[in-house]
């Protein structure tokens, strides 16, 4: 199949747009196997059948590297009574927090945390995404902790969609814990991870490594398992406070460190050298009316490459467009539309370990978006508006 | 038609949910016939065609009191100008700003106009949107500014939606007029005024009030022609500072006053007494990175209406969501959830001069939004995301 008369945002060197104002695109098997332009289509692909794009703006498809869009119940009316006045004690004693989605994604099952994810997910597959990293770590025990990883490899059968599972058992301390937070850790923490892995259901590990949550030795704890069974790591760091999350991460090799608006020069130049993807998550950001700016120009200069992702979850960022997480990345962190586009494709690829897709280059995936656009910074420019055209994963397209 | 099993927030004192936890919407002839308790059905509708909607949620159908959806080209390319550290010199020099939108705007014809804003009106029609109102203002000469309105009035032969057209003649300074602002109001402006509504297309009339447009003086020309034609006025008032707008246009009893970051709670007691609504216009304010937040606990102490709109523009607010508009009111602008909702819906259309729409109340237009959802501030809690069911429009139904 030939894609024609199109402009092709390549982002093949990894870090700027790489456009092809008039170019064309042939898939074969699911994988690009010519990309080049239009006036240079071999003599092969031109006998093969052809769709005339009109010009539309084709770019690989989006991927979401940080999501927790995998848990039960919402927290709407939480938001609610915040707004009309209420302290985190009286949200607290009403059953709120992180406690109330715990609760909720213990009573779901496997299937209600499934169906329940569906509408997140196709609100993202509505806005090109082809990967969705789902993360656990809203069970805090064993069963529901896997039932999670369970929900989230079950949406790849019922969407045309790559998920990939990161195990995030410590993310918070659950309250039958709150004075033992090492006990849990040893208790729960690690031997689930055992466990989810044994199942084949770890693609990478995770932690918050916060005040609020694990300090830097729990999460070594964890990391230290990883490690032993072969998993790459990932940490929530930084994001209220500097901890040295972001150091441990980078000591340990992380993929990725996300959040990090509290990190330092000297963190970032520690990622630069452990080759670790920095997650922007404007959209907790935004939720939570923070004013702390991740160290932008410490990873430009560095060369520690910018990913950006939803942090889709019920509490601090219900975000489900990958669109407007682009669009405040420009705006609050100002990024600019091409490092925000090459944020959530070729580096987010990166951040979830992935070097088939998130950029338009031969041998890799056919994963694209075709765009009702001219220019590729229309997709960060607009604010809650949507001009996918069409959406292509493994070469197989799914009309918008 | 009985719109039976479904949880309906009325509005019905225009100010709160006026919630039905288990209620039933009759609709005869495009209108609302009967609203109640699902158990209260008079016997006369049990007889017709019923629909179950299993506990879906209805809102009154949404409005978006404050657009410029009708507009030539768009500002991408001088959004990734600016990111990238382009001065507004520099962005100027290159032929951006409101010069690129009216250049743009003046080169089309009514049909581009119309067919380029139906992909924004289509966003908001996909969040159960049924009345839009639409500004000139890119156009600053006489025909241009009729081909808006013109372009305006053509989208409700498209589409169901109703379109309120607002002459924005007093918009900006024109570049032909740069040293004669003066002479713009008086031989462009009111002459096109008075055109328009010659033929017919003038539901309004609004302009900006600020040291970079049109001072009070400049307005109150334009506002005495509208009185002697009898037409309402709004205005774009204290954005930047206060220069005495929104003293000028309670003066002339404006349906609505917009913007108004930097009102003092003397003009909201002055709104209060013309009965002018304020129209909050967050994406702006996040757009632009303004810290002045609206005089709200004013607007609250003296019964001020507040709606809130997308301003959708090229420029300052490329925003084509009223739902993200609504999640931004409160996490921007700390509004509740359901000032955010009645601010979209009850007083939106308050804002426009309507009183046949907006609540759910017998005799008023069949204007409704049927929604996947449980509670009403689900709507305001979730970030970029649609959970629209079906949108119905004076009674007529399109699924989602
Ligand atoms: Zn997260
Ligand atoms: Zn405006």
């Amino acid at each position: 199949m030939l894609l024609r008369n199109a402009k092709i945002v390549t982002i093949e060197d990894q870090d700027s747009y790489g456009l092809i104002e008039c170019g064309a695109i042939a898939i074969k098997d699911g994988l690009i196997d010519w990309v080049g332009a239009d006036e240079a289509i071999p003599a092969a692909y031109l006998d093969g059948p052809a769709r005339d794009l009109e010009g539309r703006l084709i770019t690989p498809a989006l991927i979401d590297c940080h999501t927790h869009v995998v848990h039960g119940g919402d927290r709407a009316v939480e938001f609610e009574m915040r707004l009309k006045g209420a302290s985190y004690e009286e949200v607290a004693r009403a059953g709120g927090g992180i406690v109330s989605t715990v609760k909720a994604t213990r009573e779901a099952s496997i299937e209600d945390l499934m169906t329940s994810a569906l509408p997140r997910v196709d609100a993202l597959l509505a806005e090109g995404v082809s990967v969705i990293e789902v993360k656990s770590g809203y069970g805090l025990d064993r069963e529901t902790e896997l039932n999670m990883l369970r929900a989230a490899r079950k949406i790849a059968d019922h969407r045309n969609v790559r998920i990939k599972t990161t195990f995030l058992g410590a993310h918070a301390v659950p309250v039958e814990y709150k004075d033992n937070p090492d006990d849990y850790i040893d208790d729960v923490c690690i031997p689930t991870l055992k466990a989810a892995h044994t199942e084949g259901l770890v693609d990478a590990v995770d932690g918050f490594c916060e005040g609020i949550a694990f300090n830097t030795d729990q999460i070594r704890r964890v990391f230290d398992v990883a490690r032993a069974l072969g998993i790459p790591v990932k940490l929530h760091a930084e994001q209220l406070s500097n901890i040295g999350g972001t150091k441990l991460a980078a000591e340990y090799g992380a993929i990725s460190v996300d959040h990090i608006e509290y990190a330092t020069e000297e963190d970032a130049i520690a990622m630069a050298k452990s080759g670790s993807v920095a997650v922007l998550l404007p959209g907790a950001f935004y939720t939570l009316h923070e004013t702390q700016l991740p160290p932008i120009d410490a990873f430009r200069k560095h060369g520690v490459p910018m990913a950006i992702a939803t942090d889709c979850n019920p509490g601090s960022s219900p975000l489900a467009s990958i669109l407007l997480t682009m669009n405040m990345s420009c705006t609050l962190f100002r990024l600019t539309p091409e490092e925000a586009l090459v944020g959530a494709t070729a580096h987010a690829a990166r951040a979830l370990g992935l070097s088939d897709t998130g950029r338009i280059k031969v041998g890799l995936r056919a994963d694209l978006a075709i765009w009702n656009a001219k220019h590729p910074a229309e997709l960060a420019y607009r604010i809650g508006f949507n001009p996918l055209f069409e959406r292509i994963v493994g070469g197989e397209s799914t009309a918008a």
